[in-house]
Parts: C-alpha cells; sequence; structure tokens
C-alpha cells in the first residue's frame, strides 16, 4: 500500500486510545486505528472485534472484554478500572471496540472514567455499522428525496428492555430509522412504529455481520420484519434500517462491489502473551 | 506502519469507487480509502477535500468539483456524467466526497447513476464529520443516559432554504440533533427547535474545519448560537451539535489528545497533470 510519508501523533506510555474497530471488514480500519494497533502494549477487545483485526496487533497482550448477546459480560465499571490500571502501569492501551468507540456501546462513560482519573486518552473514530454496514449492503443512509434525516437508536436499554425513546417522535421525525442491538426486541419496535404512524409495508432491512465475508442482509417491511429477522443467526450483530431509502438496494444491487479485505498473514512476531480480562 | 499482509479487493478499469475522505484529517482515512487512492487514474474530488488527502493518490489526475459555501458549483447531473464517462475510457476512477459518502452529500444520486449507467461501483465509506468530527472536539455522540437517540439532518435544501423537516418530532425525538451545513441558517433553525419545545438554553456546540489543525469549537446555546456562529470563519465547514451530551465536553477536554496526522512528503513522483472538471 502506496503510503505518503506521514508524520503521527505520539501515543505515549500511560495512555489510553479508544479506538473503534469498524464494523468487520480490516480495510475499514482508518490509518489512526492502523497506528494506535501497531504500537499498542495492550489491547481490550470487545468479544465482537474479529481475529483478523486483531492481526494489527500482533505485538501486544489481547485482553477480551464485553460481551456477545448471551455470552458472558464483564462489567462496564470492571472495565474502566482495568484501563486505569493498566495505564497507570505506563502502557500504551488500546480499548478496541466495534464500530465507532462512542456511537452506542459505552465509549463515552470510559472517556469520562479517564478523565477524571487523570490519564490521557484519545478517541479513534471508526466506521459505525450503521453508516459503512449499511453501504456495504447497498443502502444508502441518505438521499435527496428519501432520506433527508435519519435518526440511531438502541433497540434496547441496559437491562435488555424495550429502549424508553419517544415512538411517536422518532416515527415522524426523520425518514430513515437505524437501530443498534434491536434484533431481539424487533417485533414490539415495530409495533411502536406502526402504532406511531409507520406504514406496515415500510420497508426495513436486516444486516447482519454487515461487510465481512459472513453478512447476510434480509429484505423485509415493518409488518414482517421480526419473523424475517428469525433467518438470521441470533448471535450474529445486527443492523435494522427502516425507510424508503431501503428500496434504492434493488436498483445498486446489481452493480455494487463490496468484498473485505482479508488478513494473509501478520507480521512474523511469536504467539502474544494473553492475559484474563 | 506496520501492516499484515493484506489482500484487497481489486479496482478494475472501467469501475468507479465513491470513496469517503473523513473530516478532514488523513489519520481518518481508511485502509479502503489509502489503496483506492493509490491505485486511481483519476480522482474527482470535492472543493473541501484538502491537499493532504490528495497527496495519497499522487500518481493520479485530480478534477476538482462540487462545490464550497458561495463558490462555484458543478451541477451534479453534470458529475455523474463525467463519472460514467472516465468509466467509460476504461479508467480506475475515484470520486472523493468530505465525509462519507453516503451520508448528504450527494452520493446516493451518483451511486444510482453508475447503476442506471451499468457502471461497477463501489462504496467506501468514510468518518462523517457528525461522528469523528464532533469527537475530536470533545464531543461524545451518545451516552447511556444523556444521549440515547441522535439525529442527523442538513441545514438547508439544495435551494438554499431551511430544509424542510417534522421540526416538532425531531425537536422531541432525540437527544442530540446533528445538523450538517447548517451554519447560514442557524438563526432559523434554532428558532424553530425553540418553538418546538427544546429549551433556550440546550447547549450547542458549533466545530468548524473539524479534525485538522485548524479546528475551531464554539459553546452556545440555542438561544445565543447564531451570533456565536458568526466568530467562525464563513467558509469553514461547520458541524452543529445540539443536546445535553455537549456539556460532556468540559469534563473531557483536560484529558483528551486530538492532533491529526500530517502529511511530510507524498511519493516522489512528478507534478500529476490536472484536466479541468
Amino acid at each position: 500500500m502506496l503510503l505518503p510519508s506521514l508524520a503521527a501523533p505520539s501515543f505515549d506510555p500511560g495512555s489510553v486510545w479508544l479506538v473503534g474497530a469498524g464494523p468487520g471488514d480490516p480495510g475499514l480500519l482508518t490509518l489512526h486505528a492502523v497506528h494506535a494497533l501497531a504500537q499498542a502494549d495492550v489491547v481490550l477487545h470487545d468479544a465482537l472485534v474479529a481475529p483478523d483485526i486483531l492481526a494489527f496487533a500482533a505485538q501486544a497482550r489481547h485482553i477480551p472484554v464485553g460481551k456477545r448477546a448471551g455470552g458472558v459480560r464483564t462489567h462496564q465499571l470492571r472495565i474502566n478500572d482495568r484501563l486505569i490500571q493498566l495505564a497507570r502501569q505506563q502502557l500504551r492501551v488500546v480499548r478496541l471496540k466495534g464500530g465507532d468507540p462512542l456511537v452506542f456501546g459505552r465509549g463515552t462513560e470510559e472517556a469520562l472514567a479517564l478523565a477524571a482519573a487523570g490519564i490521557p486518552f484519545r478517541i479513534v473514530p471508526g466506521i459505525s455499522a450503521g453508516i459503512g454496514g449499511l453501504a456495504a449492503a447497498g443502502i444508502p443512509l441518505t438521499h435527496r428525496h428519501l432520506g433527508r434525516s435519519v435518526s440511531f437508536a438502541t433497540g434496547h436499554d441496559s437491562s435488555g428492555k424495550l429502549a424508553e425513546l419517544d415512538w411517536d417522535a422518532l416515527a415522524r421525525g426523520t425518514d430513515l430509522l437505524v437501530f443498534y442491538m434491536a434484533r431481539n426486541r424487533l417485533a414490539e419496535l415495530a409495533d411502536r412504529l406502526m402504532a406511531a404512524g409507520r406504514a406496515a409495508d415500510d420497508a426495513v432491512a436486516l444486516v447482519a455481520d454487515a461487510t465481512t465475508t459472513g453478512q447476510r442482509v434480509v429484505i423485509a417491511s415493518l409488518a414482517t420484519a421480526a419473523r424475517a429477522a428469525e433467518t438470521l443467526p441470533p448471535s450474529a450483530p445486527t443492523v435494522v434500517a427502516i425507510g424508503p431509502v431501503v428500496a434504492l438496494r434493488d436498483l445498486l444491487a446489481g452493480w455494487q462491489q463490496a468484498e473485505p479485505m482479508t488478513v494473509l498473514a501478520p507480521p512474523a512476531t511469536p504467539e502474544p502473551a494473553r492475559i484474563r480480562g
């Protein structure tokens, strides 16, 4: 890959970089993310982050934290403390999160905890599944007439219940609705939106494992979305898009290329030490 | 920069890649974007894209298109036709857009035109100013309590008037409102939101030239935002964020690092030929 000569900001020992890994395709890592991973002493990563992405930090210790639907969950306060502890050991700490670190997923709380502890940190944005993941599935986020506004929300709150949102306003206020972590609450969510006036035949796209070689796309309507979701693997991270732009996919699909990059081999280093989260 | 060995998808002659350049910092380019720029024969770029980003395609012809507030504007249909023409000449064509190619900015129309003409294309997502630009300014997009939902919209429509949106629903429906291209319509926009129930002291952040060395951040309230915007350079691309998470900036600012990468020198090649758009 032909790079101009770049001056990168210094990743100092004793600091924590909150890095967005993007939705899955390693080609969606930013140069800042690659720089951070290549210099990290330790990487605390979500369970969802793929081995192909961790291969960019082959020299670092890898500590899995976070949760996968149905799996074991590391308490958020414990993750915050761990980040602070590791930084105080004068390590270069990467907290690697799927998508963008501040688009849901508690990155903001981590940044606040670091600031409160006096730990220098950096936020390295990532491609969010709600933008790049939908694009890979042929669903354009905005369109001059069909998609003049877009909202992002989560399907459930931290207790697992349907998120408490102003459903009426959300249904009316924006052309495209994008939900993260909504797969398990899709029936209720669709009911709320239909009760608030969205049409039963409003187009819905479900994109699972977006931008990976295992990406699956299901197109449905609000009325059929919950049933359609049953055809997707239950543990696959899934983004849900609801709105008229979903219909544009049919016009684009025949000509769109979307293969991910793949990692052939990590830089030759010994198997990194692994320590428990 | 230490990269694992990667297999990248082939950028075939006769195809067009719609590439997001991110908000300004070259370190926010993705690996797919770098790969596309390094292989491009020709790059049609927005006026907003910085020379540091174009340096990644030093071997390519650069054609400026698009518009800057108040500047000359290339008609969208003419850009679409140009992309098709260049692809039919069996060139590898990059259409380089600020931010993400499908988050406002007419990328969807370009993709639709390419598909209609039978031109293979790829969408390479980019970091949108509404996410990564705000992050660089210390404004986290979401928070478990303060920011459970976020909406993106444009401040004006293609005629330059305030966008026709359901202001009531938008004001009520989401915790954080992010507006692109809203600087020149900020007084009206703030009035609409206050009329729809947002508080006059709702926190507003204006971030101009986000993620660049010239980034400026102004914090105001809905009542004072339009006046505050006058302190920013009129032509600088500005993203506007409205909502309680803006207040978190004060807690983060002292410990956040956000310097961009800078390009020291492009790969040594002759001055690229330039042709007129």
